[in-house]
């Protein structure tokens, strides 16, 4: 099948693609609120349909303790090379929803964009390889196995994929798995992404008084959690920008200068992305440039804070309780169970005796990097060299796969993230969008892409 | 009328005054959440019925900007002195409801306690006034003029009462204003509150980028605004617990050793407080007792934070923004527009250039002393003695009355702090409490207290 005759049925089939898609944002799968339990579930069905209507040889639901697994395959030669496609049709949680423009899931395209939790993280990305093997198998042209394997957890830490991995090794057996669930820098420079940050993501109740108190009757006397809190939280940076819990550095990977300037070649307008986040100034470890920062650096940020009185007005309260959901951000050959642990002893060990605290660690995940010399990077370069014009840049980004140290560690096979968003998608975020130009030209780019994969 | 008649009336009807003041506890008056608006509204008719049925001469519902103030009196001859009686009927919000035993407006005695919100704080004690007023009419003893002022919007700063007050310079004249909205040592240590300390309430805004980012593909480049609120937060308090903005200790008065041991005369147990409150180590300013760090030194404390994501679960959010309500406690000399100023300036001038700050002040309040030496005085001490059997201690209280100081300015009238909550009420708290006994004692002792003042 020639590059001309699938781009024209991707273009023949927009439409129905689009609202197939649409169909699939409409459902509000947010897997961390179990009152979306029966919506989630609901999504695994909808992938599944959508799957066997591609025509595949088989696909099923495979139950686990949590949310289901959409398993398919299609076989064309055992011979042939085969890729395992892996994404999420899980979503984050869309509040606030007053912040959307239009509600989070009644998908809406303005200005060449589709607006809807899930856009762009991960159901846009993931339903372009529904299309793209659609288009293979459809046009007689696939050249290689291909096998799904898509969950409903990933935002709840993936807790029962290795499960389901370790169970199945035979069945998943694979030359490479793809991956379509981070970004290129953007339109005009595509990318390949070859590390992601890990994860460990902590949960802290710091308490005061066994009740909320009066603060003028008792102000004063008394150790307020929230201030404790904020101290405790900003002990945790130095003047430098740099995390200040014992041992946080010790395991990460310095980069030679050769690898740092390769990171620094991406083209990074700073003053740019200044005026994209709306700041006066950007803020970071000293030391280190942007792309840096993102790519090879650990972070701390504060996720979400609470405590006291919240609403309308005034009150006067001296409350009992403050909390806040903190994480860090690992690079390579930092443990997420280790800086849990790190973490904890620190946070604990530096609450004054006015207070007590409490320390719960959530889902954590390993950081990633994916070898440069790969048959499978061959083949996305030459992938995206056919569809964009262009050779891709090889990037680092600073979110988190954790199942891609997953799949190496259990199946030993690496991973090629070609994914396709952009940094305006705001995802986790009010108003996350994904471009149509890009739902479309991922899919041409995964087709073409099997076709080089079935050569190298 | 003798002591003992009307410790009979009170006797025989406290099962109805009870259920009056269950009543009055049923109606949601929260005057910080306008969704209750209907329902301050209807407690202040409430409060004008039954001053009727006390049989005052008149009772009226004196219409504000904003919720109506319920003015009543009953004059007996106008050569006697005469009583200006303020309470208000308004509540604080009762979130966290989860926290609540019994429902905060389905009130229930358990143990000898009223529970519900506004037990103590203040319908509770301004009811005792109600029923105190109608035991001495309706056994004709009362031997005094008696003005009532009840308004309803004490806990949103009293916005309309300084108006009012103004407005009616002539109507509420009297020798002394009668207020019962502070509290005693204990059941065995009854006090009378000489003073009280002012309030500065400010809320603050802390805007990083421009919208929600996802924590991963931006943490590190940026400026978490939780984070940098944590750091503007902590560095509001020195190592010795001293308030850092400039010029904030400027005016306090600093009180001799003779009066600084005569605060410290009243009995304080730091164990047995810290039991109460449940925490292993008191807080506060180096180098004061608790009674000075409540009743003289002004305090700065966190109300309420929140920023980011705050439900179940993980969110890998890096929030847009940040907040925080924040006031201080003032002391004798200190004035609440100042000091507005100087944290304003201050936290305008700390924050870093990678965010915007945005401070809005709430209402505040000034802080009071009232004379010792008063008719007044004299006339409640009496009383506790004989209700009692004890000499009541001269306190100053940590919390607020702002209309203290309203009241010595606009009408040149100092105010008598005979309340008889008890800090175990937990009031502004989940689980508000009153004791019965406070309540029909603090009846007995107003009583006793308008035929000692007649004779002063």
């Amino acid at each position: 099948m020639s590059t001309t005759a699938f781009k024209s049925y991707i273009e023949e089939n927009q439409d129905r693609f689009l609202e197939e898609l649409f169909d699939l944002l409409r459902i509000p799968s947010v897997s961390t609120d179990s009152k979306f339990q029966q919506d989630v579930r609901r999504t695994a069905d909808f992938v599944k349909e959508r799957l066997l209507e591609a025509k595949v040889d088989k696909a099923e639901i495979v139950e686990t303790e949590g949310y289901p697994i959409v398993y398919a395959e299609k076989m064309v030669d055992p011979s042939k090379p085969t890729v395992l496609v892996y994404g999420h049709y899980d979503v984050q949680p869309a509040d606030p929803y007053e912040l959307w423009k239009s509600p989070p899931f009644e998908p809406e395209v303005r200005d060449g964009k589709i607006y809807a939790r899930g856009a762009s993280d991960d159901k846009g990305q993931m339903y372009m390889h529904v299309k793209a093997l659609e288009t293979m198998i459809v046009n007689d042209a696939l050249p290689c196995n291909v096998k799904f394997m898509i969950e409903g957890e990933e935002e709840v830490g993936s807790s029962h994929l290795a499960g389901f991995v370790k169970d199945n090794r035979e069945k998943l057996q694979a030359d490479v798995v793809l991956i379509s669930d981070t970004g290129i820098i953007d339109n005009e420079n595509p990318s390949i992404t070859i590390g992601l940050r890990g994860l460990s993501y902590m949960e802290v109740e710091v308490t005061g008084p066994r009740i909320d108190l009066h603060s003028g009757m008792f102000g004063g006397t008394v150790a307020n959690p929230v201030n404790v809190l904020c101290r405790m939280i900003a002990s945790l940076h130095d003047e430098q920008g740099r995390v200040t819990i014992p041992g946080f550095y010790d395991k990460v990977a310095e980069l030679s200068d050769e690898e740092r300037s390769e990171i620094n070649r991406a083209p990074q307008d700073d003053e740019k992305y200044k005026q994209e986040l709306g700041v006066k100034a950007l803020a970071g470890e000293d030391g280190y440039t942007t792309m840096e920062r993102i790519g090879i650096r650990p972070t701390l940020d504060v996720n979400g804070i609470w405590g006291g009185y919240t609403g309308e007005g005034a009150k006067t309260v001296l409350p009992s309780k403050a909390y806040a959901k903190i994480s860090m951000r690992l690079v390579p050959n930092q443990h997420p169970d280790e800086i849990d642990e790190l973490f904890t002893k620190h946070f604990e060990s530096i609450a004054p005796d006015t207070v007590q605290v409490k320390v719960t660690p959530h889902h954590g995940g390993e950081p990633a990097v994916v070898p440069t010399d790969s048959p499978a990077i061959e083949a996305a370069k030459k992938a995206f060299q056919d569809a964009w014009g262009k050779e891709p840049f090889l990037t680092r980004e600073g979110g988190s796969i954790p199942i891609v140290s997953l799949f190496q560690k259990e199946l030993g096979i690496d991973s090629l993230l070609m994914g396709f968003g952009l940094d305006e998608d705001a995802i986790h975020s009010p108003n996350e969008s994904y471009g149509v130009f890009n739902f479309l030209k991922g899919i041409e780019t995964i087709s073409l892409f099997y076709q080089h994969f079935a050569k190298v």
